[in-house]
């Protein structure tokens, strides 16, 4: 048995990736050059867009990608593998070249986030833990937009839900990626210690049963603390807990700041109503009216209908689970891998699933805006090579149904893949966190509001540019043609 | 900004509890005792028991309880805390006691999971990350059990789902609460090496295109493995994929142990049938057919009653994020503190939503089996000088329809909180995971089939002692006494 003091994220992958290396090591093929890029294939939540998070994530396991002593000890044991294919993963030197979205990015289903090019058998080893990371991070950081696009302007959003995430690095990634798609603050001390994320929290139901009474509890919190809020849920709110938060607000006078009062059970719209009134019979029309229990979009949306007047807004399981939809179902493609000639070839995975058909060939995604206003017109997913920034119009047409399709003039086309990584050197220095989170807000803006719809959205357009469509429906007839040949001649074996 | 280096697990905690704390601290009550307990509300996933899991990751992250001097740092530059409640927090050494169900365990709803026992301030600062834990942990040990309760007698189950978790934790952690339930193996290499969970894998799509056809692929494999499965679905499963595994498994002969084809596409029903007719006739009747592809409970349960030739199945998202349940909802409640005369008393809080009120007093939880046949006659929580073991006969009623009643006589009380920590003091020595895993095994045999059942199990009773009852019913009403008293008082004072 390994102790954690033994672990290392080297190990974090797959089995089959090290089956695979192996068999490409002894038949030397794991140095052939390949391509691989990272996408999901239909938007989380039924969402218009998403949002692009955990590259810093990435980065930093790219960073520590080493065999250890005791992972080569291990592999050892488990008795696959000769010693030469161990000595030749110890030192194994990560070597690729990333280019990624960087994060904040908006994104869509099928076009490519993360693209890896390198040594076949390193690409592979990689692919686990690159989807595990942009799986979680980019669904949280959407479901935070679609929550932060339902409260009110002014509102506040709090990130709560630490006890509730899936382990620990969970709650602190997610709240990294909360904060990217347009929360506040967190409850988690940890994340902003390590992110520089703001932190907020006030008192729980424990500290009221601490005291005889609210009264003492509220009185003890507010003679330790400047910032306070008092949670009024305990007993009962009317009638004791936001009474009680008036008595002691008015004691403390100029000796606190009286944020406002927080509620975690009942019916949230009936009682902000009344509290709201409460408070500002008291002469308190300031003071906020916090809420938190199993929130989520609809929940919040509901709410505001009725006219809740909530103005803080703590979420947690909902949105550190992203419990409609916890998996985003990011996968990772071979796309273009280099032949006995030393060329580099497309390939593709056919399936009898329409939808996890891959596109094959390296590619760029290019997010298309009108020049007159900034406003998006969509994403162009053209070969490497080719330069849609150069051109003076620009026809786009549905990947699917060909027969949607526009002719773009006076458009500003804008590559979306950056270099992270060249031949395993780090080339991309990451933006701090607030800077990620207004590229992210600015980004929002550009789409048109029927992409922001939480429900519904009309759908974005993300095309292939003509040569990609071209390969790719090549690429298809010619697998096909080959598969009738060698099942033909495999009948031929057997007969 | 602080590097990961400065990272520390003390820190995975709200700021509410460190704001709690510093009240506490400055009015002098941080050292009262105090008895916390954590329990859920509900069984997952409508299941009929739950699977206690976590605590070797709790006594992980306890073990490690301290401040470091860039924790203190960074709450320094929080402007919160003065100098001398950040001195106090540097020294503050954990000294609290734990009970807890063992790993492996049945645990139900509204029973105590982890009871902590100690000065009020450090039982508060561990809630956050005991409940992260063992939400996840116990959610997924649940959900497991209920994925092995469906497939063959003799089937394999494997844990494919790293690439889907919610960050890196929960894709380890995962996987050995996976394991614990009943899961056979997992994908994950670190989670092999740190735990000793056996690995299974053999090739992904890319192998395939990484060579010009299926038969170069399989053959390479084949070449450079013992133990051979092939993934038949890149092209065409049925015309090429397995004809060509057949091929290249007659060709290697006895250089290969050939164990079967895997699937990860297409109508999993038809083709397995198809598939296991191929094989057969091909002569290798005892190749296995594994399958994957968003499988769960419910898929694997429908495929399984259309006859489907599957006998290995690949488990991934649904497993690890616990994907129509996302959260276990764990809460961690006060439930006795000392009075200023020192003596404990109970306390509850008391809410509009009734399933959101917490039984009040220090609780054990017995299990009772009939002598008979050791099978469970249900749950017994009794306040913690309660020896319902001493006794000849037990009368057991439902925790809120009372009517539902019964005398249980010949039977045995196994209490289930066992001493983890004593005054801080590790006392509890983790078993082997095989034998955490063996002894859930063992407990799910004990119960009867009714609760069972994955679909509207019955619902097995979990109830209280008479004297928790009467206490709990007491603190009710005295409760609501005070705060109609108080509420008057403040009417009152207002007018």
């Amino acid at each position: 048995m390994y102790k954690f003091e033994d672990d290392s994220l080297m190990m974090h992958t797959d089995l089959y990736q090290i089956n695979m290396l192996k068999t490409y090591w002894e038949k030397g093929i794991d140095k052939k050059r390949a391509v691989f890029e990272a996408y999901f294939r239909s938007n989380p939540f039924g969402n218009g867009f998403a949002i692009f998070a955990g590259l810093e994530r990435i980065i930093h396991y790219i960073n520590r990608l080493t065999f250890t002593e005791s992972d080569i000890d291990y592999l050892r044991e488990l008795g696959l593998y000769p010693d030469e294919f161990l000595t030749y993963l110890k030192e194994m030197k990560f070597s690729c070249s990333i280019r990624s979205m960087v994060e904040g990015e908006l994104c869509f289903a099928n076009e490519p986030l993360i693209q890896v090019e390198g040594p076949l058998g390193e690409c592979q080893l990689i692919e686990t833990a690159l989807l595990n990371i942009l799986n979680y991070q980019t669904l949280i950081a959407t479901k935070a937009a679609r929550i932060r696009n339902v409260i009110g302007e002014g509102d506040k959003l709090s990130e709560f839900g630490t006890r509730r995430a899936q382990e620990m690095e969970a709650a602190i990634w997610g709240t990294r990626a909360a904060y990217i798609g347009g929360f506040d603050n967190t409850s988690n001390v940890r994340a902003g210690k390590l992110f520089g994320i703001p932190v907020s929290g006030t008192h729980a139901h424990s500290l009221v049963q601490a005291y005889r009474d609210e009264y003492e509890a509220f009185k003890a919190y507010a003679e330790t603390h400047k910032d306070v809020v008092f949670l009024v849920d305990t007993y009962d709110t009317l009638r004791s807990g936001v009474p009680t938060a008036i008595k002691v607000a008015k004691e403390m006078g100029d000796k606190i700041n009286f944020i406002g009062v927080r509620i975690d059970s009942g019916d949230m719209a009936y009682l902000s109503k009344k509290i709201r009134k409460q408070l500002d019979e008291a002469g308190f029309p300031d003071a906020h009216i916090i809420a938190s229990n199993d929130l989520d979009e609809l929940t919040i949306l509901n709410l505001r209908m009725q006219g809740a007047k909530i103005n803080d807004w703590g979420v947690g399981t909902k949105l550190i689970t992203a419990f409609d939809q916890p998996s985003l179902g990011g996968v990772y493609k071979l796309v273009s891998i280099e032949n006995d000639e030393g060329e580099m070839v497309p390939t593709m995975k056919v399936s009898s699933n329409a939808s996890k058909m891959s596109t094959p060939g390296v590619k760029q995604v290019w997010r298309i805006t009108r020049n007159r206003d900034g406003k998006s017109e969509g994403d162009y997913v053209a070969l490497i090579e080719e330069r849609p920034d150069q051109l003076d119009s620009l026809f786009m047409f549905h990947p699917v149904h060909t027969y949607i399709n526009k002719t773009v003039k006076d458009y500003t086309a804008r590559p979306l893949l950056q270099d992270i990584y060249r031949d395993g050197e780090q080339v991309y220095q990451l933006p701090s966190l607030l800077d990620i989170r207004e590229y992210a807000e600015q980004n929002v803006t550009q789409l048109w509001d029927e992409y922001k719809r939480i429900l519904n959205p009309e759908q974005y357009p993300v095309d292939l540019s003509q040569k990609l469509y071209d390969n790719k429906m090549e690429s298809i007839s010619e697998i096909r043609q080959n598969v009738k040949e060698k099942a033909k001649q495999l009948e031929q074996e057997e007969a």
